[in-house]
């Protein structure tokens, strides 16, 4: 079931890029919480399109109406839902393409996969824009588990080729969380921050996007979490991750450098530190044999070149059956990778929330 | 749950290392399947310890008894539970040792999750040796999906610093399966896997360990399986991989690779040929939108090195509170790459005949 | 997860009595159905309040908008979800009770399960209001096993001591379904209709309510639906029975009473009729070992009166912890059962289409 | 997925009535529990076969193998599987009718589902022989819930047209528990349980077989435990009854009875005993809104007459497409009532235990 996620709390989201609106029910949420409003405004503004060159120029405000669940200002503990109209529509861009099968996106396969029927305008229900509900659940999350002291945050690592270091080489702390949180190009390092933007708008100016590299770090999770083998912490995480449209790699602490490893450098030595269990390096990304260790949680997400170009590109109609060609005009994102911090986080809060409420309620 | 697995297969896994048996309980196989159990047993083997230099000498038969859901030589569609003997045990081994959190391990973990009462001698249920009876699953979905045409391979594409091509490379069939089946290494290139073999040894005489990628490759798969968001493919098959001991990363097609490239480059350009639809690249692995779009999904995967190593390490003794040094005697591999490669194939069979099964029974 | 419910075809409800709105989220309906609106606006109606005065006056029309899943009059395959708005609402009526626990309601259990947080209007989530979308779902899945044949239908076998004859001793066809569809009061005996509407009046005029039984039977299911143990028909149908609120028993075939007879009489003995396999009898209700055997599936439902009473009742006030009494005054349903009818009828074709597209997509 | 049940708790059954074994896996056990097998053997023993003349003389020693998850005699917390071996099997009894579909049995309906291939000697997957693993499991729930003050209990209510008084009129506490454990023939009258045997008796000496009702209790229920709609506590309780094989019926509290009193009556009123909440009738069973209000739970089970009888009946021959005669010859139970007590506790005590686990771990 493609919309349905989640052990204890249970996402079901809805809706087309282009169809009357979008949204969340969210059900399993703990009852009697006061929603921080202008916190999950904010994630869902470092989400939004349209505010930067970087970005789409589509505007959508993307206010959400909270129809369920929420009762004197609080989390009822039944299903909260919400709905996001969808406001800023041009449909009829799409009624010409309709049968030609966009590269790298899913017309194709959701033609087959609905037979023909899928709502094909803007991507349909495939569109990154079913993210929003995802960021409005996970900010959700994300206050939650700030209350436990669990912080959620992430940087752009890489755009292209330019990279910069990995979270796995400082000390995370509430003062990173809040500083990336801020920014409107979340990068450790400033200078590397200007060049990735250079990148992007480079392959803008020539009708071309870019991919990137999103690290995520999850700051003092609980010991203890996830189980071996199905339920791994990994397991989670990743079947969560791959979700979200554009990811097509995931790797945990040093990931595919451990292959180029010997053991006797990747394994991750235990020391007390007081009464605290650490280890002196995290190779394996906070997590042994499926279950965190107390370490950050450290992963590393690859996400694709926005697959909207507006460059000529060979492709096949699907209704003649002909080879043919298309240049995907519109408003695209030159790139996803910083629209795709935000949802990133949100999806990892969610896990960990899900796992969390599993141990203790 | 983290023994159980499956929407339309449903696996169910249970043992440990040193306990008096491992097994797995599989319901909804088809009913009426005539099990080629020569086949089974060589993907056993292939999986077997103690078989080869590069591997622990630990010697087991793996010989499973089939006590349900198997009648006249067919499958009954009803549970079929299959029962793996532990025969050469050394428990004492691990007596010593058992307040010591081996590096790279799940001792520490697994105490934390289970409150101290985890079977700890030789990983218990964490232990790589509950592969065994996946493996058993994993070859009867390979037979079910061999009837299909679909067929699963893999080769080892990298040991510590040295790789060999990728699948994205080269015309996957039907002879490259059967060939790759065979090899007692499974690599493309066979100077390559002399120096690979090279480097396993190289460690093993350093009483250290190594890692490697293993990619794998699905051929032929139908187009349309998956769906859009928390049923992805890419989240089916991750959240499988991940619940194998030693896997920290994967990534599908051109995978991290593609973030440096351009929308232009990345974008695979679909054609017809004859009445198929194929794509000139295959840098999206197979996959759209969650979805296969009928070319080979590809996909490789980060192994760490063996975490048991002789040498010494620093470490925790969870009894006394103090930091100590281990030295992990015993039998290991030098490296689980090469015994993880049935594993993975068997992992991505069930995946893939689930994802086959929920589309077409 | 209270909101969740389905394998192939998984619904997500949310909403309060008293809040803005109630709705469904549906996943999992096949692609391409055309959406018969007027026979699934009939169905809404025969649920409505405020038709009759067997029935509570509120007043609601229950207009859904549907938001997602659905283009060019079609499904789309991708979640198909509704959005029904309350209008018709007077909350202060229930700020005054708001600490008093009306007895057979769950005002004090769902004050404990949500911690005091739960929307306390009305019921909130636990009105029976929330089988409103319910019933839309319900009238998709009719719509698309009428194409295959398969009917639903049900009557009001029993108000209080009145009772009418069972399906089990008629012929169930297209006719009879039709003819109680198309009753207010959907009995097969209109003279039994007669003698149960006056009683349920005279409760009313009481201040006082009725119970009732309801016998539903789905025509013409294949046979071969279910599994034996957990996924048995009766557990599927049952968990979602019990789900509807006021339901406090259920029985297949000859029920209750088949626990008097002999073996020698409840053994429904088989016969070919042509090449079709038939009962003579039908105490097993048209499932044996969990799975239909073809004959028509028959139950019976038993509800309790309504909780609202306007009579003075004592009860507790959970605030002050005193003994108190209460008289629930507001508009209220003499009976439940009427409006019950069709909501058994939505929840049995959920379950049964569930089932059919376990088997065949 | 017929064979997997539970949400914290996960039960896996395998196994034939005349295969080599059957077992279950039980996966999310709390660790540490150092299990009483002297109360398991004995809730074994309550089931099994032969002991007796009202059963059949079909001798299993029912003795299980803990094969995995249990660790110097306490549970680990990972997956504890048992294996019960079949001993005294007569298969050759099976091959002659193997066709023939017996009444009231899923001989016909088992061969449709798994086409032809389910294993026919003793009724195979579907034998009430697959129970005895979830009287091994219930077991280790009774005796978890029971360190919580949590009891189950039950008794026969009924045979035939026989019948004793209820457990809603009388005060249920630990002393009729073990009273009514202890009994070969659980009743609360011992006058009535001659009566009924007797009836038994006459039963099995004409060659027939009679049915019964099992009233079961839950005492001491916390309060709280269950969710409104499709996890209501009587949908999670009679999905799991109904798995039973020979479950025809279900009713809470009053049940069916409810139906005829007036909302006056049936409303269970609250009152104050102390700082307790208590009703002071328990027409509802426990149970308001899908949700315990801390009165026990309370409910009645229609348990159909065995269906092999040895007297002529009509049926088919599945083969030849004749109708035909059979008589049942063999060792049969001339009522499942009796063994089945002991099997809806077990199952009474999984439910209780996985709703408690999923509020308090």
């Amino acid at each position: 079931m493609s919309s349905i996620w989640g052990k204890k709390i249970k996402l079901s989201i809805f809706g087309e890029s282009h169809g009357p609106a979008i949204g969340i029910n969210i059900d399993g949420l703990p009852p009697g919480i006061e929603l921080d409003l202008e916190y999950i405004k904010k994630e869902m503004e470092r989400r939004a399109p349209g505010k930067d060159i970087l970005a789409t120029t589509r505007k959508e405000a993307d206010e959400f109406e909270i129809i369920s669940g929420y009762f004197n200002n609080r989390t009822t503990g039944t299903p909260l839902c919400i709905v996001i109209k969808n406001t800023n529509i041009h449909s009829k861009d799409y009624e010409k393409i309709k049968n030609i099968a966009r590269p790298g996106h899913a017309d194709y396969t959701g033609k087959l996969k609905y037979h023909g029927y899928n709502d094909y305008r803007g991507g349909g229900h495939f569109s990154g824009r079913i993210t929003a509900p995802i960021v409005f659940a996970g900010a959700i999350a994300k206050q939650i588990l700030k209350e436990r002291k669990i912080l959620i945050t992430s940087h752009i690592q890489g755009i292209g080729n330019i990279s910069e270091e990995s979270f796995l080489g400082i000390e995370l702390d509430e003062n990173i969380v809040e500083k990336l949180r801020n920014k409107r190009f979340p990068t450790i390092n400033d200078e590397k921050a200007r060049q990735m933007e250079e990148l992007i708008l480079k392959a803008k100016s020539e009708m071309d996007s870019v991919g990137g590299v999103i690290e995520v770090g999850v700051i003092n999770p609980l010991a203890g979490l996830g189980s071996p083998f199905f339920d791994s912490v990994e397991s989670r995480l990743s079947q969560m991750i791959f979700s979200i449209p554009g990811v097509k790699g995931i790797e945990f602490g040093a990931g595919f450098d451990i292959t180029k490893m010997k053991g006797s450098e990747s394994n991750d030595e235990f020391y007390y530190e007081g009464s605290s269990v650490k280890t002196h390096t995290n190779n394996n990304g906070g997590i042994l044999g499926g279950i965190t260790n107390g370490m950050p949680i450290i992963f590393r997400v690859a996400m694709k070149p926005t697959s909207s170009i507006a460059r000529t590109q060979r492709t096949i109609n699907m209704e003649t059956k002909e080879n043919v060609e298309i240049n995907v005009v519109g408003r695209h994102d030159p790139t996803i990778v910083v629209r795709a911090v935000p949802v990133l986080e949100a999806a990892t809060a969610l896990v960990i929330l899900d796992l969390l409420m599993e141990e203790y309620i």
